[in-house]
């Protein structure tokens, strides 16, 4: 038996079959074109799946599941209600694929996704509760306990990149100010790193960006870090201590077993999880209780397909 | 069978054998006396247990579980980690209660216990995830996920008085700055409007401390905003939107299905409450999705005795 994972993605959709570990066994993938009826989209889905399953000389019958990850939020009935990349509202994805297949269809948040796939294929194997904060252009989270996905009692849970970290600080796209989002994501590195080089133009940063700050991206600010540019340093040890601070809230509130950090910013690697890891203990109350691991994410881009798997076990 | 709740404060220690529904069939309590050593308040502690069961003509065969909430943190092992009222360092709770009964023992945080109680015999009953926030002279939290009490993997968890609300914000006991506790405290209401008060020594509130702002409580605040007066008003709405704040993180992090207010500021009742969920909306993002109900606690002192016992259901 093989579980069906599809990772719905503004560009691409990526769909494999796979084992009860976890292990992707094939794969096949197509044009999302968004623009599209959903129902074409969701036609061309289906054939993926027909793909990786003939692939392996599987039937239907094989299969136990399909989930699909989504860069935005369902209800219980499968049906997407809001996902803004794909401009999708209140549309039925879950039945539209049961039109091809008469099997359980599941649709989970690719943050939430991505935080299973660890848990059963990745970092947090084994763990019985964990938490993965996505650092990519925006913050995005999920919450595993025992095994299943914690999308909260109304799908809004995991969104950590939307608790509130500074009341008073940068207006946030969803209508706050001062989300973890506004401190914690990509955008906000290089925001800081903008700011920081008005005052610091001479900064290594700049010569990285090509002299032009609206062509700074987080690489080069954090390359510029490692490098030992005074004003790198500046802007990285600002963002970590966001960092810091919304993990701690993490862990104050849910004290999960493991904290995973992906997205792009966690392409820092040690550099960052050694300088995130050297302020937490700071924050923690109960000094003498142990905390929570701190890891890198281990699966990359697999991890959409893994997850959305594992919404079916 | 009955399950035995100690609700374990630092001048009241309240003992209760409680029914499979959460009901109090027979109560006792004794002085803590909490200078004593330990093993004298265990041995009290044991003789209210039989005293209770003796009420009921029981037995110890007839009894499930000891239950015992602390203003405090244990381990695992029911060793007593951290209990400042009582100066309890490490502290084998459980196991002196064992020299007493051949039962299992359980020993849990009271913020975490009341949140139980409430799950089980109270507002939040039927619930399959309930958050409480307790708000008294700190902040306590806890969490109860498909009945069963969430302490975190480590034991920190539900400590939703020491998520960070203000990073720059009011210096905290526990050494971090703008702690939820310092904002949405009966504590931080009081310092609140000590300070409103000093450019309004004309705000009733002065009136009903008899002048003297070292006389303020949270009462004299919440009743003179009740009546009107423009300087509590002020205080209130802006302890109340610190709340709602404190409140969307917990949303927006765990989204449980009810989050519910208990503690002493919670007597303020309707007129917090409805001024709290006034504030909610404008806060949660994915406006199309619902939120968690919002509620004043039900069970008032009986809560810790009640959760107490339910951690051996």
């Amino acid at each position: 038996m093989v579980y069906i994972g599809i990772d719905l993605g503004g560009t691409n959709i990526a769909v494999g079959a796979v084992d009860e570990e976890g292990r992707i066994l094939s794969e096949a993938s197509v044009k999302t074109l968004a623009q599209r009826p959903f129902e074409e989209i969701v036609r061309d889905m289906a054939g993926c799946v027909r793909r990786v399953t003939d692939k392996l000389g599987l039937t239907e019958q094989d299969v136990k599941s399909i989930g699909i990850g989504i860069p935005g939020v369902a209800d219980e009935n499968g049906t997407v209600l809001n996902c803004t990349n794909l401009s999708w509202f209140n549309v039925p994805l879950a039945a539209e694929m049961k039109k091809y297949f008469d099997l359980p269809v599941f649709i989970g948040n690719d943050a939430n996704v991505a935080a299973l796939a660890e848990s059963y294929a990745g970092i947090s194997r084994g763990c019985r509760s964990s938490v993965m904060v996505t650092l990519g252009t925006g913050v995005g989270g999920g919450i595993v306990i025992d095994g299943r996905p914690w999308n909260g009692a109304h799908g809004r849970g995991g969104e950590i990149g939307h608790m509130t970290l500074m009341p008073d600080g940068v207006p946030c796209t969803c209508g706050n100010n001062g989300c973890v989002e506004r401190y914690c994501s990509a955008t906000a590195l290089i925001r800081m790193a903008q700011q920081e080089c008005r005052a610091y133009p001479d900064s290594l940063i700049m010569k990285k960006a090509g002299g032009d700050p609206a062509r700074i991206n987080a690489k080069q600010v954090i390359d510029a870090a490692k490098e030992g540019d005074a004003p790198a340093l500046r802007v990285f040890n600002s963002f970590v201590n966001y960092l810091a601070l919304a993990i701690n809230n993490i862990t104050a509130f849910l004290d999960p077993e493991i904290i995973v950090l992906g997205g792009g910013v966690s392409h820092a690697g040690a550099f960052l999880l050694d300088a995130v890891r050297a302020l937490l203990p700071r924050y923690q109350i109960f000094k003498a209780l142990p905390i929570p691991r701190l890891e890198l994410a281990q699966l990359g881009n697999e991890a959409g397909i893994i997850g959305a798997a594992m919404l079916g076990k």
